[in-house]
């Protein structure tokens, strides 16, 4: 997508460098991070340099091929050490064990370790622009549509997964609006999914977290589309943590509630939600926040008590009783049903 | 309560002065505040230097009897430019016009307003005082409670309302622990609720409002106690904007789910909750969110993509079919039962 008229990929390889946008210090500065080694790459996921399941994957991908290119471990510590930046997005293990698959059985690992890793962030963003393509439908008229956190391009290699559809109805002549809730503990809704969605000239509302009941039950939504870091094969979905609040809200009012994401997200060899770990991420950040002085500074300031204790548990899992439907690039199917997309 | 081992109410009155904990700097300077003209109390309250539901009437009561003190303008004006201070508080209406009421109908009506907005402040703080007594019973053992924003004694004139039951169950032995919600936008839970906790020696952990369905549905909360700004008379109730959603989910999975608050907050002449009028705030409340630096300076960051506008609803209405009881100083009732508090 765009960024001031140029258009960018989040998460790129160049000459056995990872490059990514650099997702911690947006919006307020737009820089290119560079990762030399699979040691850098791994911390620039565990750090959230990058984030969000697809771009997540896609990064463990090429993290996996700078280690054929320029083996410094044995493979199977390499495998082990991306697989532990992050316990909770499916895309992270789908990518990580196919590019390591790819590489074994070569005789040129090196080459098809990268040329595997460069398919899987080719796929990602041709299948999130499919999930656009499938789901634009549902947007039609003067849509309001309301989302958690950012499941658009910069979650994904391109196009993202919940706000493709809002992309494409756009290309479309639709003119949707959407709410963005701010994504508290790290605002990435505030932060990512406004800044996304004002340089693609869409009009939106930042609203606190709290207030998404709010619109909902004043029926100033028609449809509400986030989506998922893991998917289990009965539908029951991790995103998020504010997902599963927010989908219980929808199904109590009667707006409907997508999951938008790309197949390799499902994760169908766990049955259900309760195998699906949770990651709780230092208490800080719920402590601290991140922005910008009136004079232009990052600064980062205490917004609790001093003393106080956080819990930050990172992603919450929605029961698939409350999920109308799942968009991915093969079609839009009930949670039920997700089984059909396994061929 | 007490502030480092000092009494301290919320609000009081000094020789015509109208004395307050500056809310807006807690947690992190503790300053009273003194507003010496009717102006500068309504101005207080607007600015929410003064906040929540007893303190804001308390607040309105003394601001009434400082205008029959040295009345500057036509009685009928000040009345009215106290009551347009904020909207949904009902006990801002119910203090002004009770001492409005009072010195109207007085042959001395500055020591009659005076002394009526100073039984308005007792009343509120032993009402609230009773509130703990008659919920104590509802935590027993090692309760774990979730709140939302801050209904403690900052927000009355002492004790508190939802708070009140923690006090008086830890004077009885109990040891309760408090999930304490942040409440976005302004953040009364991470920062007023947090402290009061801190100052009484109550464990808690602040979390995201964002995580408030996280814990409800791991088992992790007993029950839910908040606070109202004002009640209909068949139980519907306005409070802090993020209400609803968690007693739709406390509903949902079966944890019983309580609003703390004075009869005084019972507007009997509201039938439900469609006639609460609900105030919009300033954008920048959402977009901007204040604390202190790492080397202790008090600062404002903005949070959100710079040009992105945001919608920021103070209040929501949370229907009483979600609420399990109304604990009241007169006792604990269910919200169809509110009625026969008006006895």
């Amino acid at each position: 997508m765009l960024v001031k008229g140029t258009h960018y990929r989040t998460v790129w390889m160049d000459n056995g460098s990872v490059r990514m946008i650099e997702q911690n210090r947006l919006p307020f500065s737009f820089e290119v991070h560079a990762c030399n080694s699979v040691e850098d790459t791994c911390q620039a996921i565990r750090d959230m340099t990058v984030r969000g399941a697809g771009a997540i994957g896609a990064t463990a991908g090429f993290a996996m091929a700078q280690h054929f290119l320029d083996p410094k471990q044995k493979t199977e510590d390499a495998l082990e050490m991306i697989k532990r930046t992050r316990p909770t997005a499916q895309n992270l293990f789908y990518a990580v064990e196919r590019v390591y698959n790819q590489a074994a059985n070569s005789r040129k690992p090196s080459s098809a370790a990268l040329e595997e890793a460069q398919a899987i962030a080719n796929e990602d963003a041709e299948a999130c622009r499919m999930i656009g393509e499938n789901a634009a439908r549902l947007l039609a008229g003067h849509p309001r549509m309301m989302t958690h956190c950012n499941a658009g391009w910069l979650a994904f290699v391109d196009w993202g997964s919940a706000l493709s559809p809002v992309y494409a109805a756009r290309r479309n002549g639709i003119t949707p609006f959407v709410y963005v809730s701010e994504t508290s503990p790290r605002g990435q809704g505030a932060r990512l999914t406004a800044w996304e969605l004002g340089q693609e000239g869409i009009e939106h509302a930042v609203i606190p977290d709290n207030a998404s009941g709010f619109f909902m039950k004043n029926g100033d939504v028609d449809i509400a589309i986030t989506g998922a870091d893991r998917i289990a094969a009965n539908g029951d979905t991790a995103n998020k943590i504010g997902t599963y609040m927010k989908a219980v809200i929808a199904k109590e009012i009667g707006i409907p509630f997508y999951i938008a994401a790309p197949t390799s997200t499902i994760d169908f060899r766990c049955p259900d939600g309760r195998g699906i770990p949770i990651e709780f991420r230092n208490q800080d950040e719920v402590l601290w926040k991140s922005g910008v002085t009136e004079d232009g500074k990052i600064e980062r300031i205490l917004t609790s008590s001093p003393g106080s204790l956080a819990k930050n548990p990172a992603f919450d899992v929605t029961p698939a009783r409350y999920i109308t439907g799942i968009i991915t690039e093969k079609g839009i199917v009930k949670p039920s049903e997700l089984w059909e997309l396994k061929r």
